[in-house]
């Protein structure tokens, strides 16, 4: 089978537990003696909000559960490691339902924004709790047994506390309708990144599949180590292909100057620029304004910002940054190399 | 000393320990580097959401360790027990927070409601997310060691799910801009109570506070059983006092009728109703008009519906149906006849 075959079939088994998880859901508000409208609804949110993306995170944690224990799942294992990976999903929908709202975002994967969906409105922000709420009701029903039925609990939690935390500071230091780049800088852009992201869609997927597979307390602060890294340098893809990407890879239009993004892109160029591109990019960022738009991306090309240049030369040093790092892993504790070699040949040079 | 000075007493003590948790969880976010205007953000989130209310289910938390003790704390126990009940305080922040942002609400507790203070808007979507976060950090910080950690854990998460249930399914039965009277039915009425109510505020504090005292799991059922009749009836005493309560006693200006809000007193109205006074309340409940309302206020006194005199009755039935369920407490598994006598004389009668 090829690898894209593969991928392919490993989406699609996955895919199939989406449906028993959603069932269990519904299934609660009904046993509940909800009304049958509010089932409708319930179903309707998970729908919307939960299956549709890429996945990546979900399926990790799979992944990650079959490298660690060096061969194939059976059956019952493979069921609750891809609930665990619907955990990481519906967290990633809670905050993304949310995210639009606050960004007043128009469409997500391709269709509108849950919020703007006839009907919902301000409704969404009570579904996107009950997509949080789902999270725990499914760890309860699938692990409460368990010897690290807490520890589960307590990674969404922590996960959870500090993807806020960096949405927090993003919020405060590129509100959509005030620009002021002195609020910018590459360690506040790094910060944000950490917690917006890395934590949830990194360490996170991980961390669950080593309590499943029952690693050494020791092997989470190696994971860490890297992983944070890692989701460090997905996201300045994740920028510097919203800028520079192909519309055709990437599947979307990118946004990121016209909505005041504190982005990678913006904080390096900020930090090379000379007094006079300052000043374009001062006077051009964050306009809802494709003239402005297009002079920024101009002075993203001149010298000395060079974006696409500094943007190899970042990635060359990310990329052996982090082998480097795997390197020196200690497989001792139980943890592989290979879960994190895994991650990074899915992430390095892509272009989507 | 006298009730009313005890009473205050007793929140000025409570009232202590929220400095202590405040600072904990503004610690915390300095722990993680958060930049300083994230630290001033959170303050004032918590300073401005938490503290203001009656802090009835806080305290009702350690009231009730307390009667399950049979004698007083001692400094430890209090901290702990306060701890709880600040947590469940956070709780109904958070609910607080986003149902005014959902209602479009624009003062709460004497002061702006939190999205519209100046320069938080949609912000308070995450700020929401942030006080909710802080229960499970505070659960941590003082419970892990516990043997029933993971319990309370899960009467958190469980009552958050309930109450957002029930959010939901008055939000669809009574959106604010589109009044449809055919939606509502007293037992509508009483199931949205008893999710969006009664499970957060009365079944909840106490299941923490016999967590605490190591009560037998037996008792849980019995508790439920009690309060969550006396959560209803205290739902529609608040219903009934928001049209017919003193607003110098209440402390605000009634809006039910104007929000098209799903209260004891249209369901009851609705199903006594004459084919005119129907007419009446399809014509006028729910409208953004004062003369609207007087109509409907005047309908509410007339017979048939004469809803002071039903009230009368209800509330005496309630009485006699809850001491009926107190008296039968099986005190053997641990709990006390007391821990329900006392939530029932502070809400019977009252005009407040």
């Amino acid at each position: 089978m090829s690898s894209s075959t593969d991928k392919a079939a490993r989406r699609q088994k996955f895919e199939g537990v989406y449906k028993i998880i959603r069932d269990d859901l519904v299934g609660y508000l009904k046993a509940e003696t909800m009304p049958k409208e509010a089932l409708e609804w319930y179903q309707q949110n998970l729908d919307h909000n939960v299956p549709g993306g890429k996945l990546n995170r979900g399926i990790s944690v799979v992944d990650t559960v079959e490298i660690l224990k060096g061969s194939s799942l059976n059956d019952e294992e493979y069921h609750k490691a891809a609930v665990l990976g619907w955990c990481v999903e519906l967290l990633q929908a809670y905050f993304l339902v949310a995210d639009d709202m606050m960004d007043q975002s128009i469409t997500r994967r391709g269709q509108p924004c849950w919020y703007r969906v006839p009907g919902v409105g301000s409704i969404a922000i009570n579904d996107a709790f009950m997509l949080e709420a789902a999270i725990y009701h499914l760890l309860k029903k699938y692990f409460r047994p368990e010897p690290y039925y807490v520890d589960l609990i307590e990674h969404f939690h922590e996960s959870t506390f500090q993807t806020e935390l960096g949405q927090l500071i993003d919020l405060l230091t590129a509100p959509e309708d005030h620009v002021d780049l002195s609020k910018f800088s590459l360690e506040k852009y790094h910060l944000i990144v950490i917690y917006k992201t890395a934590f949830y869609s990194f360490y996170l997927p991980v961390a669950l599949a080593m309590r499943m597979a029952m690693t050494d307390p020791k092997a989470y602060e190696t994971a860490l180590s890297v992983l944070i890294p890692l989701g460090k340098y997905f996201q300045v893809q994740d920028d510097f292909l919203d800028c520079f990407g192909l519309p055709e890879h990437i599947g979307k239009i990118g946004t990121d100057i016209l909505d005041n993004k504190c982005s990678w892109n913006i904080n390096t160029a900020l930090k090379v620029a000379t007094p006079e591109q300052r000043q374009i990019l001062d006077d051009n960022y964050g306009k809802k304004d494709s003239t402005c738009e297009a002079r920024i991306k101009a002075v993203y090309h001149e010298s000395p910002i060079s974006l696409p240049e500094r943007f190899e030369v970042y990635e060359k040093e990310s990329y052996e940054l982090i082998t480097g790092l795997i390197a020196s892993v200690d497989e001792s504790t139980g943890v592989k190399k290979e879960v994190f070699l895994s991650f990074l040949h899915k992430v390095y040079k892509r272009d989507k």
